[in-house]
C-alpha cells in the first residue's frame, strides 16, 4: 500500500488491516480440494494460498540450463508442492524456446500452463472479499518500484513470469464483489474463457475467409439483438464497433449520409449546415463524434432535462424548430437509454413523434441502458426504441461481458454498406468461390477489426435470455436497496428523489461537521471536498471504489452504479459502513 | 472438409489428402512428454494426440449431478488417460455454478482449465504442418452443420466446452506456418500469454485510477516507439488505437485541428475547402476517414506511383502547386511506408522536403512497414520519417503481435488532447489525489479504450529489440528466397522487376496452357481466372493461403506476404509446388 502523505490524512494508515489477505477462506478450500485426486487438489490448494504472488524464488530451481530437465518423481509430504508440474527452469530459458521453434512443444505447454496459474489465481481472488480492490500507488512511485523499460536484450521466461506477477499486484480487480467504480465491472467466467479463445484464434473480422465462424456468429448476434430491440424478425443492420463512442459516431456518420449521400465524396462544403439533437444529460461522445465528422460542437444542440435527467420533449420540438427556421437543417436526436450519471431513460415514444413529424434520423445511445432489454421487468423502460433507427448498446456495461464489446444496430439494412465501402479490392475480392455477402469488412470504418462477438455468444449460449435477466434484475434490486437504505438515512442527501430507473444511486454523504450547517458558501466549499477525499481513502486502502463527480450546478456527488454479478446486499452495506468510516472526520 | 461440387473441381476432391492427421509427430513428442513425473506427460500426450477435436463423450462421464464429483485414483495402464483431471461432470452444471456463486471457486478452475485444454492443443496444432490450415465450409453449410442459434435457457458447460471445440474446429490457422494470407500472421506465444492477462484483469484504458499499470506501459511503450521513429528522446504524443484505419483517421483529424483548430466547434463550414495527397497504392482507410470525417473522398487526390509502387515527389509537388492554384488548402500528405500490396516504400526524404515547402502536415502510414524500425539492416527504407509529424506503425502486423495492436504517434504534445478533449466530469475529475497527466483517455475518440498495449510490452521484454529484429529479418530473407526462387522459374512472371524491399512478392503464374500464348484478350482473361481458382482450391484442401487481387490494369495476382516467423524456406517451397499441383490444369 501507498504511503499517503498526501496532507489531508489525519490518522495513521492501517496498513492492510481492511484488506489483509487472510487464508481462511483458502484453507477451508483447500479441504475441500484435496477430494480430488491425481495431484489436482494440491495445485488448486498452491493457487488458493497464492503462493503465486510471492516473486519467483530462482534457488529453489535446478541450476542446469536447458528445458525441461525431468527430475524424480516428488516423495515430498509438504502440501501443497510443487510436484505436478513439469520442472522447467525458465532461468534459461527465453521466447526463442517457445513454438514455433523446432521442439518448444513442451516448453510452451509449461509456460503458457504457469501463466494460467497465475491468472487463476488472480481470478480466484478477485472474488474474495478479504483481498483489496486495489494495491494503489501514485504514479512515480510506480514507475520507480519496478524497472518497466525496454531493452535491447531479451528477458529469461522467469523474468516475463515476474512481469505477470507484478502486472497483477497492481492491477485493479475489476471483478471485485466491491468494486463499483464504472459502468463496467465484474468478470464473468465464460466470457473470460471466450476472450482467451478469441486470443487464441487471433484472426481479423472483415472477410468470411478468414473468421468464418466469427463472421456467422457476428450475424446471429447482431440478428437477435435486433430482434431484442423490437425490429421484426430482427431486420437491419450493425456492426461490433470499438466501444460505444465509436458506435455512436457511427450512427451520426450513417444519419447524414442517408440524408446527403454526396457527403461521402464531396465533404461537408456541399451540404447545408447540419445540426444534431441530444440532452445536456448525454455521453460526451456525441460531441466528440460531431467534432470529428466536421460537423462542429456548436452544431450539437442540448436539450433541457427534467429533475430526473430526461430529455423534455417540447424543449426537443421548440429547438428544432428554431434550428430550421435558422435555415440549417436537423439531421439527427441521439436520446439517451440509460445516461451516465443519473442513468435516466428519454422518453423515447415523444421522441420517436417529434422525429417522424420532422424527418430526423432518431439514434438511441442505450450504451448502458440496453441492457434492461434481456429484462421483462425493466424492459418498458426502453418503450419506443423500436422506432429508432439505430442503437448503440454495449454488452460490456450492464450485461457484463469482458471490455470491449458495443454493438451498432442500424434499422435499414445495406446503408451502413453504401456510406463506408471503398471496396478495396486486395480485401473484398469479386471472384471468391463463397457468398461474398458474409464479407462484411466493407461497412466499417475500421479495416482490420477484432473479434468482439464470441464473448457475448458464448456467454448468450450459457446463461440464456433468462440467464441474463436474472442478472441484470439482481443489479436492479440491489440499486434499489441502497437507494431505501440511504434515503432516510442521517448524513446522505439524494441528489434527485425517487426510485431509481437504472442502478445509479446519486447522492451526497454529509459528514456529521457539516450536517448542522446552512446552506452556505462555505457548506458548499467544504461539501465539495468531501467525496474526493473519501474516494482517495478508499483507493488508499484498497477496500472499494466508487465514483463521484460535480453535474452542472450541483457539487461533486457520490454515483453508485451496479454491473457486478458478484455483489450483494452486504457489498452495498459495506460501501456505506466505508463511507461513513472514512468520512467522519471531514 | 466441404465437398467442393462447385463446378471448378477436375478432378476428384482428394479428402484430406495433404493435410491427413497423422500422430507421427504426436507420437514422438510423446515419447518425449512421457519423462515428466505426476502425469503431466500423460496430459500432455493427450494434448499432443488431439482428442479435444473430438466430440464431448457424455456417456464416458459419470451420471451423477452436481459438481466436482470426487472418484478413486485411476488404475488404468492406458496411456493418455484422463485421470490427472478432477472428474467434473459438465453435463449437469451452469455457468451460475461458477464465480461468482458462492464455492465456485473449484469448478471454475476445473472450467478454465479444461478450456485452456483445449486451446493448448489448438495452438500445439496451429504450428503443426501435418493438419490443415482451415477446414472450409461454405457460409450455409456451416450455419447448417452447427446449431448456433441463441435462445431463452441456458446450456450446459458441457455445452459450452463443445462450442469451444466447434468454433476452433473451424478456425482458420492464423499461426500455421502455412498461412500466408494477411499481413498479420502467427500466433506468438509471450503474446497471446499477455492477451489472456489482459483479459482477466478486463480494463479500460481511459484513466490511471482503474488501468495504473497499463497506463504506464502505454506511455514507456509509446515513447520507446517514437524513440525509434527518431524524434529527440522519444518526445511527442501517440495511442493505441482500434487498428491502422483508425490510426490514420486519427493523423487526418489531429493535422486538420491543428491548421484550423476552430473546425472542432465550428465544423467544416467555417474553414476553407482542404485537401489531402496520398499515392495511388496507399490504403484505402485514407478516403474512408476523409469520408468519415467530412472532407469528402473527392478531396483525397491520389499521386502517382513508379512501378514498383512509390509515389512520385515531382507528381505530388505539382498537384500541390494545382490545388492551392484552385484555392483549396493541402493540409496533408500521407506516405506510405510498406504498402499494402506491393510492400513499396515512399521516398520519404523528399516528401519530407515538399511537406516543409508548402507546410502541410506529413504523415506516415507505417502500419506495415513500421516494424522494419527494428531492423538496424533494413530500417534505411524508412529514411526520412523522423521528419513525419505522424506515424501509423501496427505491431500485429510485421511484428507479430497479437490482434488488435496498432500506434499512432503524434511529434507535437498535447494537440491530440486539445483536439479531442470534452472534459467529462464524471471520468477526468480535476480534484483527484494523482497527477492527472495520467488520465490519457481524453486524447483519444473512444471513451473505454481496449488494453491493447500489454502484450506488445511483454513480448518487447520477452525478445529485446534485437529478438524482433532477427524475426523481421528472417522474413524479410525468406521472401527474397522466395523472389530468387521464382524469378526465372517457368510459369513465372513477376508484377513487377527487383528485389522485394518488404516481404511482398507479387507474381502470376502461368499454367501450362497459357504459357505458349500471345498475349491476347484470351489470355488476359483466363490468367484472371487463375488465382482466384488456385486459392478456391487451396482453401478446399486447406493446405495453405495466400492473398490475390487485381491493381489498376494488372489482372489477378499472387500477393505473397511473410511476417510469420513459423514459416520457413521448406514452407515456401511448399506453396511454390502446391501452386503448381492446383493450378496445372488451368
Amino acid at each position: 500500500m501507498a504511503s499517503p502523505g498526501s496532507g489531508f490524512w489525519p490518522f495513521g494508515a492501517e496498513e492492510g488491516s481492511a484488506a489483509a489477505e487472510t487464508p481462511g477462506t483458502a484453507r477451508a478450500w483447500c479441504q475441500v480440494a484435496q477430494k480430488f485426486t491425481g495431484g489436482i487438489g494440491n495445485k488448486l490448494c498452491a493457487l488458493l494460498y497464492g503462493d503465486a504472488e510471492k516473486p519467483v524464488e530462482t534457488g529453489a530451481k535446478a541450476a542446469a540450463p536447458g528445458a525441461a530437465e525431468p527430475r524424480p518423481t516428488c516423495t515430498c509430504d509438504k502440501k501443497p508442492c510443487g510436484c505436478q508440474k513439469a520442472d522447467v527452469n525458465y532461468a534459461f530459458l527465453h521466447s526463442t524456446d517457445l513454438l514455433p521453434t523446432c521442439n518448444g512443444e513442451i516448453t510452451t505447454m509449461s509456460f503458457l500452463q504457469d501463466v494460467v496459474d497465475i491468472l487463476l489465481q488472480y481470478v480466484v481472488k478477485s472474488f474474495d472479499r478479504s483481498t483489496k480492490v486495489i494495491d494503489f500507488h501514485y504514479p512515480n512511485e510506480l514507475l520507480q518500484e519496478y524497472n518497466w523499460e525496454l531493452a535491447d536484450q531479451p528477458q529469461t521466461l522467469e523474468e516475463i513470469l515476474l512481469n505477470c506477477r507484478t502486472t497483477l499486484k497492481y492491477a485493479i480487480k475489476t471483478g471485485h464483489p466491491r468494486y463499483f467504480n464504472q459502468l463496467s465491472t465484474g468478470l464473468d467466467m465464460v466470457g473470460l474463457a471466450a476472450d482467451w479463445l478469441t486470443s487464441a484464434a487471433n484472426t481479423n473480422m472483415f472477410t468470411y475467409e478468414i473468421a468464418p465462424v466469427f463472421v456467422l456468429l457476428e450475424y446471429v448476434t447482431l440478428r437477435k439483438m435486433r430482434e431484442m430491440v423490437g425490429w421484426p424478425g430482427g431486420c437491419g443492420d450493425g456492426i461490433f464497433s470499438p466501444g460505444g463512442a465509436i458506435s455512436n459516431m457511427y450512427a451520426m456518420l450513417i444519419a447524414r449520409f442517408k440524408m446527403f449521400p454526396e457527403v461521402k465524396e464531396k465533404g461537408m462544403a456541399a451540404i447545408p449546415r447540419l445540426v444534431a439533437f441530444t440532452s445536456e444529460h448525454s455521453h460526451f461522445s456525441v460531441k466528440k463524434g460531431a467534432a470529428a465528422l466536421g460537423i462542429g460542437t456548436d452544431s450539437v444542440i442540448l436539450i433541457r432535462c427534467d429533475e430526473r435527467g430526461k430529455m423534455i420533449p417540447s424543449d426537443l420540438e421548440r429547438r428544432i424548430v428554431e434550428a430550421k427556421q435558422k435555415g440549417f437543417v436537423p439531421f439527427l436526436v441521439s436520446a439517451t437509454a440509460g445516461t451516465t450519471v443519473y442513468g435516466a431513460f428519454d422518453p423515447l415514444i415523444a421522441i420517436a413523434d417529434i422525429c417522424k413529424k420532422y424527418k430526423v434520423w432518431m439514434h438511441v445511445d442505450g450504451a448502458w441502458g440496453g441492457g434492461l432489454l434481456m429484462s421483462r421487468k425493466h424492459k418498458w423502460k426502453l418503450n419506443g426504441i423500436e422506432r429508432a433507427n439505430s442503437v448503440t448498446w454495449n454488452p460490456h456495461k450492464m450485461m457484463g461481458v469482458p471490455l470491449q464489446c458495443s454493438a451498432l444496430l442500424v434499422r435499414e439494412e445495406g446503408l451502413m454498406q453504401s456510406c463506408n465501402q471503398m471496396h478495396a479490392s486486395y480485401l473484398f475480392q469479386q471472384d471468391k468461390h463463397y457468398d461474398l455477402s458474409y464479407d462484411t469488412g466493407d461497412k466499417a470504418l475500421q479495416c482490420g477489426r477484432h473479434v468482439d462477438v464470441f464473448k457475448l455468444w458464448l456467454m448468450w449460449r450459457a446463461k440464456g435470455t433468462t440467464g441474463f435477466e436474472a442478472q441484470i434484475d439482481k443489479c436492479l434490486e440491489l440499486a434499489e436497496y441502497l437507494y431505501n437504505k440511504i434515503k432516510n438515512r442521517e448524513g446522505y442527501e439524494m441528489v434527485f428523489d425517487g426510485k431509481p430507473q437504472h442502478t445509479n444511486v446519486c447522492f451526497w454523504y454529509i459528514p456529521p461537521g457539516l450536517r448542522g450547517m446552512e446552506d452556505s458558501e462555505e457548506r458548499t466549499s467544504r461539501l465539495m471536498k468531501v467525496a474526493p477525499v473519501i474516494k482517495a481513502r478508499m483507493m488508499e486502502y484498497g477496500t472499494t471504489m466508487v465514483s463521484y463527480q460535480p453535474l452542472g450546478d450541483k457539487v461533486n456527488f457520490f454515483r453508485m452504479v451496479i454491473s457486478n454479478p458478484a455483489a450483494t446486499h452486504q457489498d452495498i452495506d459495506f460501501l456505506i459502513d466505508e463511507i461513513e468510516r472514512l468520512g467522519q472526520d471531514l
